[in-house]
């Protein structure tokens, strides 16, 4: 059985949805889940479920962090937080991962910090997973805002970025790309054509550039960029939706017709919103942390955390974070070896 | 009369959409065209109008630029292209713009090295016109690959897509911003927050950083950008809209019921459809070019030509290339002085 430490005061409907979500993990999967947060409240939202049987234990914190606070102020001065607690746990062996859907700059602070660094990782890449055109997933890391990233970075990325994918989706051999601006190899940046030209001499399923454009079709399960970059992508990526929808939304009101129609196809509209939901994919897994950190969105629903902490566990399970040591640790004798 | 250099062998659809929209131009704008090709073809194509009284006249070049071919290739190879005809008019007078729907890596290249750049301009910059949130339109440069550019370029990209906002949407003082990971002034690259630093001390509405979630919002008409980022921003902006519509198509079509309310709601999708249609906007132009030089779409219809024809022309009215020699030898003098 797996523990994992649940920061149940991170998100937008913190607690609620965290006990929830706590709730609906114990009662499906092989967890202990240590609910990290404000006893009180935390009993009260526990006790509006059954839960005497389920293997949930609450650990105090009295702190919170908001998404006012910045990384540095969570990490220095509310050392008695959810978070700081959760990471605590995870640091001490009390817990092998830690999940948690509050302020994403705080948890990876925290998380890199507090639980520390793989000793093979120079830094933690926070890795976001989205449904392409193939109807399977894609994963594209960082998009956690490792800025000004060498060549060397990128290549860790790429490691850690296989490894996960193998881990949660089973694919042996994960194809592996650089977002850049152009196929052919004289194409992109500077960082983009060193770390090109590294990722070649790798054992990985390295096929090259890709473009922004194919990004979502699905050709490639990795991709690997700067977390400058990738974190616009992502953060464009939800903005764009976003606007699209509005836009057809408007579309449609524009006439009685339209709306009769959009009634109609009311389950079409649902399906869809399916197939784009977040929530099933479980949160972003912040790679090269000395225990598993999984970071949900701020909007996460119950579900959202229940699939976080699965996603969490598969980890623990897959021992993740020793192939990654292993395979890290083999690249750079390879280097060294010149 | 302004008069246009059209090559019209560019686009996807040539030369039969070129044709067809440099005749809806000339009836509609005050602009002599100069339609550059393959002679026999244009003059077959033209014949299919009633062209006598309209101001077009044909200037024939026996290559053509493909997609396939490498900037390089098109600029050293294949000098009796339409591409590169039509840039010695402008470079010789005879023209005062170029609008091409080819290869755009190829147009950038012919029309920087044939046609040449400002002289206060170190690189021109494209610049990408979309629809915001605000149902007003928003300006991002520089897409066209200027990769690892320096703060300084970054500051020369923010005047000239100052200056040609204001030209075409007649904005006093548009706003500008910098596409970043972070609103605070600290968040950011190096390149960025150096480039941040410049933009506060000119005497542009410098509005400080957005994130790319908020790019769509329309708080701001001017968005400024590295090449890398502003063309793998465009892109992935393209190939996130095509899956989204396709996704939705897939729901609509997986019942009888969706498809009967599609089918009603059809002119709501349809107007949305027009929303989002990139050929309203003209294409984008090259930014720094001595003479105006716009790229459309390479799937540009006629209609879409005839809107960059239009743009070519409004922006040699209103001078915009000597607005931008002014404005940034000002700020070089400014500078100097220190």
């Amino acid at each position: 059985m797996t523990t994992i430490a649940l920061d149940a005061m991170g998100g937008d409907h913190a607690p609620r949805a965290e006990v929830e979500g706590a709730i609906l993990a114990a009662r499906s999967l092989d967890v202990r889940i240590l609910l990290v947060g404000a006893e009180g409240a935390l009993r009260q939202e526990l006790d509006r479920h059954k839960h005497r049987d389920l293997p949930i234990q609450i650990v105090n914190a009295t702190e919170v962090v908001t998404m006012n606070d910045s990384p540095s102020h969570a990490f220095r001065r509310k050392k008695d937080s959810s978070l700081h607690v959760a990471a605590r746990l995870v640091h001490d062996g009390s817990a092998e991962a830690m999940v948690s859907a509050g302020n994403t700059g705080a948890v990876m602070t925290v998380a890199r910090f507090v639980i520390g660094t793989l000793s093979s990782v120079d830094r933690p890449a926070l890795a976001w997973t989205f449904p392409n055109m193939k109807e399977k997933v894609s994963v594209i890391l960082d998009v956690g805002a490792n800025v000004d990233s060498k060549p060397e970075h990128l290549e860790q990325f790429a490691v850690m970025g296989e490894i996960y994918y193998r881990a949660i989706w089973g694919i042996r051999r994960p194809r592996v790309a650089l977002l850049s601006i152009g196929e052919e190899e004289t194409k992109g940046n500077e960082l983009t054509r060193e770390a090109a030209n590294r990722l070649k001499h790798t054992s990985l399923n390295f096929t090259g550039n890709i473009e922004g454009r194919d990004m979502f079709r699905g050709n490639v399960e990795v991709i690997v960029c700067d977390g400058f970059i990738g974190n616009i992508a992502l953060k464009l990526s939800e903005g764009l939706a976003e606007h699209l929808g509005g836009m057809l939304k408007k579309s449609i009101k524009s006439s009685l017709t339209s709306q009769l129609g959009y009634a109609l196809s009311k389950r079409a509209f649902d399906d869809f919103r399916k197939r784009t939901d977040y929530s099933e994919y479980g949160g972003a897994p912040l790679l090269g942390v000395r225990g598993i950190t999984i970071i949900g969105h701020g909007r996460s629903n119950a579900n959202a955390i229940k699939n976080a902490i699965r996603v969490a566990a598969e980890l623990c399970h897959s021992r993740v974070n020793e192939k990654i040591e292993q395979e890290l640790s083999s690249a750079a004798a390879i280097a060294a070896r010149g």
